[in-house]
């Protein structure tokens, strides 16, 4: 009987519950200026913006509030890129009262369908997104400068004299970034991870630990990419797929990777998406 | 920016999240079958019904879909308590819109007066709420057999024979449940409660567990009283001060109310309830 509004504001929540989540916050381990009350309070704060988009508002705006909305809370950036994968997939899901989940709508071909649907003012709202909270991010290619997102609302002029929507923004930055991949590819590791999340047993926030490990030993994470480099990033997905082969203890893991404050943020990102997907199509709590 | 109905679901979160909170679920402590992941979904399914008090619907209507949002989880009961005591703190908080806290208008006068005003038909409502959830009460007076709560609906028609509001039902068993104390008495534990976590330092999840504490030494815990009896309740109460004092780890005591699944579920209620006070007169988190 939850909205899918609801399902995603609980998948939020469920993800940081979920531990260990080696180097991300979660209910066992958080940095003393990013603390797991600060997800807490961005799960609530980003509650209209999922009702906006579940309600079929443009994705792009049901962002922006979101956004707003998670940032009303002293940690900064908790669940940035979890929305951004969540927005087109409750609005694939939701229908205008934004009541009744579980009916069937949440499809890759859906999501695909709404992301492919964005436009400039959607990319507009995007950039203002960025006004609300600091967010990690590489240096833009040199002809995409204008473009930055760091420049937030001073670079919509330039969104929309070039006429960039949404999607293409994504495209264009999909190589170094497994959100916008997750985007312009039918969001195929987050329904896997649905799928894998299902198919478990046990806790759903252990199901979600596990689901994460298995992620992250699959690729390495662009989040990390950006702030620490290649290197690191592989490295840390050979840990995590030692982790599931039992070589590496996960706490051990977890508590290394948070003194080196390394976070694979975009794998929690994924897993937020995954289980909102999974709630979706029925999964009990 | 968080409307009333917001608050009050964070402080649900906030309060689950503080720890250690002595023999409830904390964020490191769960029992098998009633999880920290219940009381997220708890929350979440709690939300609609917090929005209709907040726009003024009444009392007995919102409690009771909370109650039903609130229990589409395994683990039954999570938050009926906390729910009971925030439905007329957000309905005095709130406006006809929903939207913007902390106008000041929750001060105990004005809950009092939402309390006072409940009717028969608030009162049949919170029978009904006692169809989606197992809730642990005592045996009513014999002159009450006819109310006893654990008959839900089907004390429907009794309630509208004798013609009993839900403040009269409540001033029946003041004397034995810590939250139909503080509806009819103005809350004083709740508002003393979020002045104190407003006061402290530090995250507000340890300013909560530090309140639940206190709270705990100065009166015994009424869900104890129920389910254990008077000597249980005061001996807890006994050990909590004991930890207060520094004489007693309150993570040791925490891992023995749990093995023994003694659990100080009102005084859990307690701080939830002055969580959103404390959030409604502008908490930062």
């Amino acid at each position: 009987m939850r909205t899918s509004a609801e399902n995603a504001q609980l998948a939020l929540l469920l993800e940081v519950t979920a531990t260990p989540k080696p180097g991300n916050v979660d209910r066992a381990r958080e940095y003393p200026d990013l603390r797991f009350e600060h997800f807490m309070a961005g799960a609530v704060g980003a509650s209209q913006g999922l009702r906006m988009a579940a309600a079929d508002d443009p994705v792009g705006a049901s962002f922006e509030r979101a956004i707003e909305g998670m940032a009303d809370q002293r940690g900064g950036n908790t669940q940035f890129g979890a929305l951004l994968l969540l927005m087109p997939l409750v609005r694939a899901a939701g229908n205008e009262n934004g009541s009744s989940s579980g009916n069937g709508a949440l499809t890759p071909e859906r999501a695909a369908a709404v992301v492919e649907a964005t436009t400039v003012d959607d990319a507009a709202a995007f950039y203002r997104a960025f006004e609300h909270v600091d967010v990690a991010v590489d240096d833009p290619p040199a002809d995409m400068e204008a473009l930055d997102v760091r420049r937030g609302a001073d670079a919509v002029p330039a969104i929309e004299e070039r006429g960039v929507t949404l999607y293409e923004l994504f495209e264009r930055s999909a190589d170094r970034d497994g959100v916008a991949r997750e985007w312009v590819s039918g969001f195929p590791r987050t329904f896997a991870a649905a799928d894998r999340i299902a198919a478990l047993d046990g806790p759903v926030s252990e199901r979600a630990a596990r689901v994460f490990l298995e992620l992250l030993a699959d690729e390495p994470d662009t989040h990390v990419v950006t702030k620490h480099g290649e290197p690191t990033a592989q490295e840390v997905s050979e840990d995590a797929q030692a982790a599931l082969d039992g070589d590496l203890d996960p706490e051990t893991l977890a508590d290394d990777l948070v003194e080196r404050s390394v976070n694979p943020g975009t794998t929690a990102d994924l897993v937020a998406a995954g289980l909102f997907v999974a709630l979706e199509r029925g999964l009990d709590v």
